[in-house]
């Protein structure tokens, strides 16, 4: 039994940020490790809820405030980061510490930051053992927070049992540029900001999309008046405590519906295949296979061997290593 | 040695539509011997060019007429259709028999329409076997149509020596819709129906495009003066021999430079790696796998096993298999 098991599962946070730091190796002994410790976790279970806004919607200061909250209601919350610029900018959305420096500091808060340099399906599948890892910790919460790419909020969904989508007061009726695909995704809009002076707009951006949402076809796994929008304001917290209740009512009502644990067998089985794919090609990307890969691409490019001559070349080489 | 080797290389017609229905055979025993007689053919070139053009560009009279002259400069020319949208309709771009009907009874002519219910992967594959017993026959242009769909445009170039967009003249300056990624793939845009009342506004539609090409990036497989817009008239055969022209000029100066057999290298390689990856996703596909697969689906849907721990089972099965 992997000795980080028993503190992890007794919460200790150090504990979970060093089997965090476990899966997101890449060092075979580590990833051999990492399956049998997340293969060994105890069958707990948080409500994981992704959240998305675009820089400038102040998702920082709601999470912060957010969290907060919900641990003075006596529960545990962790925030991971989805980041796929991360790899670009070296940066990453949780990395700066000076942000939810008060969460940070919360006993009951865990905050793990996107780690850089790594790709967009590596960063899936680590985020979703991560999340199993807090789980196993016994988070009653786990946020999943991403930047509003398209991309990264499609992953995002697909590892959580509610998204959430947090959005600025927008002058007149016009919608922020949010694409239809990530509207859709969204079980619950938030317009932040909903305080002082720009009050009455972000009442205004709150009824422009609960407009749009009565526009979107409704989905099998929503109740009556969902997905929805609200006003919210970080700031004052106003809307905050009926933001959270709207969260459990949806999550309710798919737990007695049986949209709660379908869905996350359907993205247990997505996943599963995902993995899957990825095991295949990895083959590919060994030393050896590598360098059979080059001459054999070279022997195609001179025209010496047909690319489907090749491919089954290729194909019986993989087929005689896994004999060896 | 397989039979239809040499009547192929004679140039038989019928051996060579033998040939292509062989290839599209998904039978294993037929794959088998597709491979052996693709990986014996004669080393002989074409020119394979790419056609691209909207319903309604008059592209079938422009390929009749086109073809046509062709056969009458003593060259043998081979038709081929890349057309994605047959697996949806059922039907086939170069299916209807009214269709070149001229062009259809030349015996230095070849037509082929686009096999119905493929996917575009198989279409791929089968497409650029087929333009290499096209080759082995002694046809000496291969073009290659496709429909204006993105993707389609994409593969077909991928497949070509060069890459022609027909275009019907647009009143004003309207660009047609024409995606930018479809226009950056050309390497001549044909401006068909200039002729008649519709004269004038090819003439300014060419002007047009003339004028976005400009803004384009050069490309290192590009003389001066390319990529570019003529006018053309199917009807009357204006511009045709000019167009061919172009394109015998663009093939010869990027066989001088290198780029021709660059690119031909280039595409065999990117064709060797999309063989091997759908080769190794092929194996997901047999019926032991699939029944293997269920149920590794229905344990990860459970929660009784975790995806990686599935998909890690599923890849120790696969190289089970392998060892028999």
């Amino acid at each position: 039994m992997d000795e980080l098991l028993n503190p992890l599962i007794q919460g200790d946070r150090r504990a979970l940020s060093r089997a965090i730091t476990l899966i997101e190796s890449t060092r075979p002994d580590h990833r051999a490790r990492a399956v049998a410790l997340l293969s060994s976790l105890p069958d707990r279970q948080a409500l994981r809820i992704g959240m998305s806004g675009t820089p400038g919607v102040g998702k920082s200061t709601f999470i912060e405030a957010f969290g907060t909250m919900l641990t003075e209601a006596g529960l545990k919350v962790a925030v991971l980061a989805v980041d796929p610029s991360s790899t670009r900018s070296g940066g990453s959305i949780l990395g700066d510490k000076t942000r939810m420096e008060l969460l940070s500091r919360n006993p009951n808060a865990f905050i793990r930051p996107t780690p850089s340099s790594a790709q967009l399906g590596g960063v899936a599948r680590r985020t979703r053992e991560a999340i199993r890892l807090c789980e196993a910790a016994g988070y009653d919460v786990v946020l999943i927070e991403t930047v509003g790419v398209g991309q990264s909020e499609t992953l995002v969904a697909e590892m959580c049992d509610l998204f959430v989508l947090l959005l600025a007061p927008a002058g007149g009726d016009e919608l922020q540029g949010v694409k239809r695909g990530i509207m859709e995704m969204a079980d619950l809009i938030l317009v932040n900001k909903a305080d002082g002076d720009l009050l009455s707009t972000a009442r205004r951006t709150v009824a422009d999309y609960a407009g749009a949402l009565r526009l979107l076809r409704k989905r099998p796994q929503d109740p009556e008046r969902f997905p929805k929008a609200l006003a919210v304001s970080a700031l004052t917290g106003d809307g905050m405590r009926k933001a959270w209740d709207e969260m459990q009512e949806l999550a309710d009502w798919r737990r007695e519906h049986g949209h709660f644990d379908g869905n996350r067998a359907e993205q247990s089985r997505h996943w599963f295949m995902a993995e899957l794919r990825a095991g295949l090609l990895a083959r590919l990307e060994t030393h050896a296979a590598k360098a059979h890969l080059e001459d054999l691409g070279e022997r195609v490019a001179s025209g010496d061997t047909s690319p489907a001559d090749a491919a089954h070349q290729m194909l019986d080489w993989l087929q005689d290593q896994g004999r060896k």
